[in-house]
């Protein structure tokens, strides 16, 4: 009954988070969950979408895209499909959603933040890996623009925002899932919170079997001790200088 | 700190079920959650989708959208604007994941049912009067599929399905929120489960706040009290008969 | 020869009209010719097309739709395909042509009205259906804008607007075809009249054999006589009082 | 009160048809009303859509188009806004419900005949030039399919198919309206009909007033004294030698 | 080893161009190279694209299509596919690109100048016959820009632009290929150049094959040679007065 | 007259290749020139097109991107745009045509590579980078169906492919340009060849001014020696043992 890659049910696999991967957006960020690599980069422009102008407040956008050669079977290419499908539509307003969360759009004036998570190769997780790495790419763009004097508050993020999936595999919960994992779960949450433990999104589904609310808690309980691990690496990785030089002011 | 419609907390809207709306479809009915108005219809159509042939599954899928008169301010139509925006995409999925749960793809033989859900008029939870409007035009369509001997197995449907929205509006927890309430609620929740009890989604979403454990627990004790009140209106409505002519066997 | 629902010749099929339908339009009508059902929603907003601005004019669009559950077999969303048929391209042409015949755009003042005519239930007729209806939802919509002091002129609807279906089936000129008639109707026409007797427009169509004048002249005598009854039944329901509560000044 | 081009009320505009324009379709004819000019070319492909396989039938479609070059201020091409306007759907479809009038499908045996009507130079009436062009196309492509042996029955054109325009400007009933006389009709319509004085389509519509029963009867007088004349036109047109070679097999 | 059409290895096949062969464009010529026939319209517009208002400077853009008559099997029209081809793309920016090098966009002031190449009939070298009517039809549209006293700088062009195709087939360097060589070549090659002798685009792209030096420097000898008579050849046809009237003020 | 990057005129930039870097394609190759960095990679399906099924012939293609966050400014992503550029759809082709040039299609059987040519960071050069990059990946492809024995002819490969670009900057024929320098080119080339020195594409472009024959056969020379460089670069990369596990036999 152990994992096929040796950890125990509540173990998340190695993460490794990269800052100043590209050296053009404000944030660039590779994050790492296991063999789930997801590049993340928070680009700065000046101006708000026109619904918003003249209002104050800054604005945040993410956008979740995958290469084709991401996935086990290569997938095709929703720009030559001429649709984005419902799976993108979705995860990218969660990102966004999430992201917001932490940020008080007030403080960062009539900027927009595009966060862009784009999956270089998906093994499972690869939403709840773009909103933990999208987190730190953020808080390197905000960095940026406060070195820019471009903010009207020097702090505008209120709690880091980290995520991780669980789900019921084999009748056991189970942490941070792999795609063979995943894909014959029975129920499959992904966890969006933060580093005071309050929770931003929580989205449990059942997959061909219901689930109880007993289930539901032992999802939370396991899925909350990850979240804390990763705020932690995330604030580690922050805790280091810049790599390489800071992109320049046309971000 | 009453409500505005004079609801308690924990209090549905008046919830109106009317079978049988079209005569075309298999099952169609019309939900009213208060002003929420919701025609969902299942049709039948022989044979599955290319990638399932041959399988000797069946296959349900769904469809939301919203007529451009339903809203307060007219909304533009999706048809016109050439693509299906992130939220219809998102919603459509729920709906068919969470009917997907009850029925038996097997027992179905390879026929598909298409609901299509499509709402006259919003007040907030048009999501959740869909997926519980859906389930009884869902039990309707599996009846004449048995009165057409098209069934694998006579008794397709495992449970109930039913689905309502929760949010903190003002501080408190609140069952089934009118647009009013949802479009100030600092946390919005919506739970789909079973006339036996058990989870098949839930999803809560902070909407600029954060929320903790705790008042996702309140959400869902109030949310499943208010399921239990759905699948008991669900079950009584189906226990009369057919209101005017089944449908032929064209569907 | 007579016809499959005991009607004679130049009978129209039961009518009924439902005023206030929907809340939130400033017209909202349910039109039911037999067992076609149609909903017109006029929308009002402030303000015009951007060629039209300054010029002291309002403007009035259409558009028509079908539920994907409203026909015999199911159909296929236009939103889904991505792109809008010809058919319906060319119905909500129709619709707006004829409805703009009846009102001054320069009484309207830099309003624009929005008439949305989606087919609920579908057995032939439905775009003469929508057009008939449509008018009764306008009128509405232009009461509700005089209240609101927003016209020009206080009275800009020149003249009512009925339209009806006739086609030749069996060799026979009869009026308002349901579907099983105009499936299999040698010719086929739509008049759009005035309650003045006067013509909006009149499209006749072979099917399959061409016609002659002599014909033509038969099925536009029926439909004249058609149409006569139809604005009478709009003028009836008009006449009652208004029901339920009226739309709110956003509309 | 005379015509700007010196016409009376019911004469036509100078008439030119070339056939054999093209040497790749199997018909091809460059139709020219006055100033208006339009490219009709017959396409022969063998087989029929899959929805006709196996029946037997043969199909006829027709696809209208205008050059950005055509009109007075160059119009934006349909291809580069990525959809197809109401305008060209209506058209398209009209054409070929026309030419199908004249055609018996058996006949053709399962060979698919594309009409491509472009519009080279637009100066009013390009629809009813384009029906008018297209038939005498139709024709020769027939000749070619017969040459080819490649027809169930040697003739499968029941009659011939012209069509004309006709509107009420400055209050008087005129006959093949130019660009501008069309801009300012105040009644307009066009008449599809045979060479043996038997209508296919007939479409008459007011442009800001209404029109009586008396007007819709001067009209058609007028239009089919001049379809009388086209069908004269196109019967000389191809008693002529086909022009050149004919096109080979491919077609 | 001579050529099926009778040329030798380095003779252009015969040109003819047609100047005023449409009413409304400022310049509109009809160009064939053989059986290549591609008309070419340059419509003057008013004010430049958005993003290039102020600046005091003209703009210059180029679309090609090709009707669907135009090929030897009918090709579906771009239009209703709803998307663009990769190929259409790459040709409209290469004409584009060819004319700017001509034209000195500041002396054209702030008027747009679109090019519409059409390709009538197809018989390989399309894109080389539409760059050197399309430098025609500018010349025209220059010229009529001058009579209306549009231009800042009276000669705006500085020279003039020719295209043609070479290639290899049967092993021999051939100029001006018709789609039966052009099918079969083993290197293919697009030169476009001035009246000066100087280069403006160079393709030359290997189809199965690679190709030496020394061939690309036949080619362009070839080529050289050809684009000498062709700008002789627009020299002459524009010597000769406008045929017809002048294009109106509106263009 | 040095380069801002202290490069001579004919000197490339570092170029760096690193094979493996996804684990789930066939090949995977992130090829840096300097601050340009692509991910190329080569999927491997089983089958063909439909148009070339049955012709025991195998096919090749390739698509290009850019993530919106590899160029200095964000760039929109096309697949929210919902149309593919034409400088996108160019690319792409230009790839796919280079790439077959090396390949013998019957020796690889009725399999399908696609190369997915992804942009990670736009520094200059991305089109070439991405020839010279896929070049390896389709190497390892090829290798990886040899090992598992899917290839009817164990070398399919018949030469190497790689490609730079080249300009003239003030005045100066210089080698691999780098943004910088490419925006303010007056002449700018790519050019593919083979490692026997053979010429696959050439594209040379004037931007603004024109070029002489003699500029281009510099360029030539210059883009010669670069290409040398590049295939001894290739050819030391795929010397060295695949890195980490190949992948397995899904591709």
């Amino acid at each position: 009954m152990t994992r096929a890659d040796g950890r125990s049910d509540d173990e998340l696999r190695p993460v490794k988070i990269t800052r100043g991967f590209q050296k053009h957006p404000a944030g660039s960020v590779l994050i790492e969950f296991g063999d789930t690599k997801v590049l993340c980069a928070a680009s700065v422009t000046e101006g708000v979408p026109r619904w918003r102008k003249g209002s104050g407040l800054g604005w945040l956008t993410a956008e979740y895209a995958m290469l084709p050669s991401a996935t086990d079977t290569r997938s095709e290419r929703e720009s030559v499909r001429g649709r984005i499908g419902g799976r993108t539509h979705e995860i990218s307003r969660l990102i966004g959603r999430s992201l917001r969360a932490c940020i008080d759009l007030k403080a960062l004036g009539e900027n927009t933040i595009a966060l862009d998570c784009d999956v270089l190769q998906a093994d499972g997780g690869t939403r709840t890996a773009a909103i933990t790495g999208a987190y730190v790419a953020l808080a390197d763009a905000v960095t940026w623009l406060g070195a820019h004097r471009r903010l009207s508050d020097p702090r505008p993020l209120s709690c880091a925002v980290a995520a991780v999936s669980v789900g019921v595999v084999d009748g056991r919960v189970r942490l941070d899932l792999p795609y063979a994992e995943d894909s014959r779960a029975e129920v499959d949450a992904n966890v969006v919170a933060t580093d005071a433990g309050t929770l931003i999104e929580v989205q449990g589904t059942a997959e061909g079997a219901t689930f109880t609310r007993r289930t539901l808690d032992a999802m939370l309980d396991v899925s909350m001790a990850g979240i804390r691990q990763l705020v932690e690496l995330q604030a580690a990785a922050l805790a280091a200088p810049y790599p390489g030089e800071l992109p320049g002011a046309a971000s």
